[in-house]
């Protein structure tokens, strides 16, 4: 294993150390614990705690700030937080107007955030929780039941961010978050594994000409291996995936995001988006917004994901609104 | 080679497509050139034009936009832009104040844009330009004599294209980009080489457990290589070298940048981050502003550099003023 780190077992503690030391105008750690909150508090607004394993690198810690998130909490590499970890950052955010819970759908990190809204809701907080589950490619999986949650979790912060940001209530928040959910879905690709620091070796293997189609953010196992194609091709297989959802159709609006699973350079970025670009434009679907970056990582995986959300006009809104957090900052 | 591309030689072409595809709000193509420019244009202010060869994007189109850049120029692959094509990007962008060229110091790259530079003079337009050298490595390179250009450009970037966007005519945006180019320094590692599409193989060869301190951003050789120590070690060695230039001192305030090469996961530059805070806070040094991420990328390279700017006032209003591009946004 080539890395640039001190002890693996130190990875987590420093990077959130390294980027507290990075964003001070924008993050704050929260005493004793792996969790970050805004530098200037969420007083009298709905507060959105998201989290999880680490390693998904700038999520979620770097969608900590203005019109995103409240609090993230950092679990061990790709292993869900401990409920405690949870409960001190519903804690440390409430702002008095309830605390809405961004889950990626892992079964534990289901499970603990649920057990931190549990304990928070007999300190009297109101806690509300919404799943995410956008990956198309797999029904069950590794540390799954139903669809995982991968990148599309980032729109989720963005427009029930924005929706808390305007002064939605409660269960406004997650009606939006529902909403977002409800239209967003994504599938994701790799050309080569990703390795944990602890574990020192890749956490799956391919083959010199090998990619893996459909695979989890944490390597579980996708669709099906094949032979590499081009970045077109790719794509293509990807899309149609999506499309099998029946999701988006002729006149939508959509949201797109080319996602970068931490070792796959902005160029091969940009070429899958091409390619995005030129699918939805023979659908007739018409694109509102496009990410293309490193949003939701697995390490230092390569290869990409594609993400498509439906757009109304109150998605759009607050999808447009602006933002200001250490990753992701719109005017 | 396994990257995620359709043909080696339409990485560059289809790369840009994709970009304008992405971010029309920001950018848009001029009609036969690999130049991009404010999808809004640059009349009445000073306008910036930087480029050089593709492969580490978001460097330079990324950077187009309110409070940077006017236009940039996309060479091929680690290769420098034709003079036409820089003069397309001046004419393109030229709004009758005058246009200053933002050139990283490489031998092709520099006789190409003072080319270009006199072709616009012929035309009437006024032209000056200013020449990048940050990486404290080594003096003469592969393709450099003197100091080679890398990160650093981006903060001549985001201060000179403040100052254009504040009405600075073109004396006061060079001047204060040579304040930047006077008081900037870089340098970089690689545990991991590139690989060009064209080329098919890595750049260079590293050893299982090798790492090359002070390496150019297109592969060249640094000062050194030796066996992988910790990324604090490694951190160490870094700064040691930029201390050496005797510039930063006790009681200055710096802006820091942690830039990754494209392929090294955000963890660990967050991990470098740390290391460059306690060093900083060690030499009583004030840190105004840190970027920590993939700013100035070597494709799909492993490895970061570290880049430290010494700040005045003027500086610091100009670091701190907006920005508004695909790749840079500050409110």
């Amino acid at each position: 294993m080539k890395k640039m780190i001190n002890k693996p077992d130190d990875v987590v503690e420093e990077m959130l150390q390294g980027m507290v030391a990075a964003h001070p105008e924008y993050v704050k750690r929260v005493d004793g614990c792996d969790v970050v909150v805004r530098a200037g508090g969420s007083q009298g607004k709905v507060a959105l705690v998201s989290g999880g394993g680490s390693g998904h690198e700038p999520a979620h810690g770097g969608y900590v700030g203005k019109g995103m998130l409240d609090a993230a909490v950092a679990g061990a590499m790709f292993t869900s937080p401990t409920p405690d970890q949870v409960y001190e950052a519903i804690k440390a955010c409430d702002g008095g107007k309830g605390v809405l819970l961004v889950i990626k759908n892992y079964t534990g990190d289901v499970m603990n955030f649920e057990m931190a809204a549990d304990m928070a809701a007999d300190e009297g907080i109101e806690v509300e929780k919404v799943v995410v589950n956008d990956d198309v490619a797999v029904e069950n999986s590794t540390w799954t039941t139903g669809r995982r949650g991968i990148a599309g979790t980032i729109f989720v912060h963005k427009i029930a961010g924005a929706c808390a940001e305007a002064g939605g209530d409660l269960q406004a928040v997650k009606a939006v978050a529902e909403k977002v959910i409800a239209n967003v879905r994504t599938m994701g690709m790799a050309i080569a594994p990703c390795t944990v620091p602890a574990a020192g070796k890749p956490s799956f293997e391919l083959g010199e000409n090998e990619v893996e189609i459909g695979m989890g953010i944490h390597g579980e196992p996708g669709t099906h291996r094949e032979e590499i194609h081009t970045v077109s091709e790719t794509t293509d297989t990807l899309l149609e995936k999506i499309f099998a959802e029946d999701l988006y159709h002729e006149g939508d609006e959509v949201a797109v995001m080319v996602n970068g699973l931490g070792g796959t350079p902005l160029q091969e970025l940009y070429l899958a988006n091409l390619r995005v670009s030129q699918v939805l434009a023979e659908k007739k679907i018409n694109v509102a917004k496009t990410l293309v970056g490193n949003f939701m990582t697995s390490i230092d995986m390569a290869g990409y994901s594609v993400t498509l959300l439906k757009l109304d006009d109150e998605l759009k809104k607050y999808l447009a609104a602006p933002a200001d957090t250490p990753a992701f900052v719109q005017v």
